[in-house]
């Protein structure tokens, strides 16, 4: 057998995709599927059906990470990984996550029916709570598993309704006795939609990211003083809205500013007392920063720190700021990079370098092994929201890719 | 008996509104009773137990209206009506509103403890929902009585939670059989804290408004394109909050632009999905607009109008705007408001003709009988918020005022 001339089944993909999408389906065509809700149980119970089904052995660790298991001729050489995350945002897509894990199910099926031995063992792996909007943060479940996060604190944060992680994690019957500890990988492939605009505006089916930016967050706080509108005089407000409204243009205006391809947004604001007859005097707003240049970013951040604190001043609010979050940069492994490029021209699709602008599990799987990703286009560059959308062919092709990347590594010895 | 003698008391007025203050208590020392709520019943309550322990006869009409009536020698000519509103904002003072019903009821408890007669009739009033906090607009109860609002559209309106204006009355048992229709009234006062800075700023006690401002409210909503923040650049974004932190800077600017006291308000704002690495994609913000010349407030409206547009095309963002309420200004009754000013040279307190910023139910009033109003002056100008605040002797003076106010007109035959 040619092993080159492998191709996955892209209509067993897509047929798999949607039973998963059934789960969870909400009524705009997306899906909600909260980590360690009842929804998280189902797909999971499905994935594992799948994975006996192919005879993989699996297990799930103390975090509710699920790894399926090939073996190699070379039973204990670290193996080739690859997986994603099932959760899903609230009211999320179809694609997110998902794609990754029923991908490299899709390769795993492909290897078990052509029968192909590799030299390595293959890990299928569906990583916990990846998207961290029931409990925050993100990607907690590859955070423990790669030494980066501990897992007593994971199991202690709690959901909008108080639920803890660990409670509902034991409760959904996922929570194994495997300690979460990192072992030897031999390469990681993690298999997404893209969630920008890129690939749809290059013309490109595969995207190869040479990492993830950095991360910023941070909590701005504003004081004003109340008072009933009519009769309070323009002069000697405190208006902490309209302080926040300036505050949040110097933040949209800051990538023009910074170059280098920043990313800067204001997606939340809580306003108080929010009457329309009474001037605002508590306001709250959230910054994110991204860039490939940590550096850069921090540049961004004191100098738009420095706007926030003037009109602060002059408009006579007082401001509190909180560092909520940083993560650097991850930069992605060169020579798995580049497979991915070679493999998407040895297999006739057309490819682009980029880099990744949201956090993945591989974000902490590149610091503890070699790390790539494979991206696919995402139809109008939407993610996140019910109409996420990607082509069913960009999806076979994605899967092919990864399926030669990940025989290519899992035949190296 | 010479009545010109006569004085309210102080230390019962006092104590009646620290008894209200009981009623809706909020930590920062202010008071939440919002309108049709458990404690606008419960403070409806103590009101007409008060009502009965003086003998009035008292009702309530079907927008809630509480009357209550003390007879005259002349019984059946147009009474002298008095009063203002039970209802809070939410965490608001606890002088707004409530002063003017206790004022009132401060008045008819004098007369009646001195067994003064008068010509006319006298009623006092509490109007229901004059804040609109709860279920906008604003002063329903008197609009609806004076025939400017159709009952069963204020019956329609909703709470934030979808509760019905109409059902929460009835729940709340003080739903009326009477018709909530005008009679004649001969003279109405309402008597109010200031809720701005002049009377403070001026020093003086007691402030004789000419009319109120007139009030121009609109809704703003936006649409935007939610997206992962992450991974979606800068160009090419439509960012609904962006759209609106630029809208809300030019109503700010719009009185200096316009000028004549105009004051313009954003107070209100709702941001979806309010996620901090979502690109907002639906805002609604409000719009307030005051000023004692309506033409410039329409043509401010127009102007602003105009600019809203423009950086919804520049941004992206489809807008949608509901020209939500319009009150003209009010002019008092020329008599009246003298009336006001010589009542307080008589009892030697020092007043100011101003105009009032803030609506009234004297507003709905005006428009169907001649109308004033007295004001004391607010602390630091502040209300609507839980610091509000009113010396205890400027609340006696401003009693006092309104006490030979009535008397004079009920004397008239």
């Amino acid at each position: 057998m040619d092993i080159s001339r492998l191709r996955v089944d892209g209509k067993r993909l897509r047929s798999s995709l949607e039973k998963m999408t059934e789960i969870g389906a909400t009524p705009g065509g997306g899906v909600q599927r909260l980590a360690l809700s009842d929804q998280d149980k189902q797909a999971r119970d499905l994935f594992v059906q799948w994975l006996e089904e192919i005879n993989l052995e699996w297990s799930t660790d103390e975090m509710g990470n699920i790894f399926g298991r090939r073996r190699g001729k070379k039973d204990d050489l670290p193996p080739v990984m690859s997986g994603s995350h099932i959760d899903s945002q609230p009211r999320g897509g179809r694609f997110d996550g998902i794609l990754g894990v029923m991908g490299a199910l899709e390769v795993l099926r492909t290897i078990h029916d052509r029968g192909v031995e590799t030299e390595r063992p293959i890990v299928i792996v569906d990583w916990t709570n990846e998207e961290g909007s029931r409990f925050a943060p993100a990607m907690v479940g590859s955070g423990v598993w790669a030494g980066k996060l501990e897992r007593n604190w994971v199991y202690g944060r709690t959901d909008i309704q108080g639920k803890r992680f660990g409670e509902e994690l034991a409760r959904m019957g996922y929570q194994g006795e495997l300690p979460a500890r990192r072992w030897p990988v031999h390469a990681y492939y993690e298999y997404h939609i893209e969630q920008g605009p890129i690939l749809e505006r290059e013309g490109k089916t595969i995207g190869a990211p040479k990492g993830i930016v950095c991360l910023h967050w941070y909590d701005v706080y504003l004081e004003g003083t109340a008072n009933q509108v009519g009769p309070t005089p323009m002069e000697g407000r405190n208006d902490a809205l309209c302080a926040a409204a300036e505050m949040i243009l110097k933040v949209n205006a800051l990538p023009a500013k910074m170059g280098g391809h920043m990313v800067a947004t204001v997606g939340e604001i809580q306003n108080e007392p929010n009457s329309r007859n009474i001037i605002p005097d508590r306001v709250h707003f959230t910054v994110d920063i991204r860039s490939w240049d940590d550096d850069l970013a921090l540049r961004a951040w004191e100098d738009v720190r420095r706007d926030f604190e003037s009109i602060a001043r002059s408009r006579g609010c007082p401001i509190r700021i909180e560092e909520t979050w940083r993560v650097e940069h991850a930069s992605f492994d060169e020579r798995l990079v580049k497979q991915v490029l070679n493999v998407a021209q040895m297999l006739g699709y057309s490819s682009h370098s980029m880099v990744s602008g949201a956090g993945h599990d591989a974000s902490y799987m590149s610091q503890v092994a070699p790390t790539a990703m494979i991206f696919v286009p995402s139809i109008g560059g939407r993610s996140h929201v019910e109409v996420e959308n990607t082509r069913w062919e960009d999806c076979e092709a994605g899967t092919n890719v990864l399926l030669h990347c990940i025989l290519q590594s899992a035949l190296e010895e």
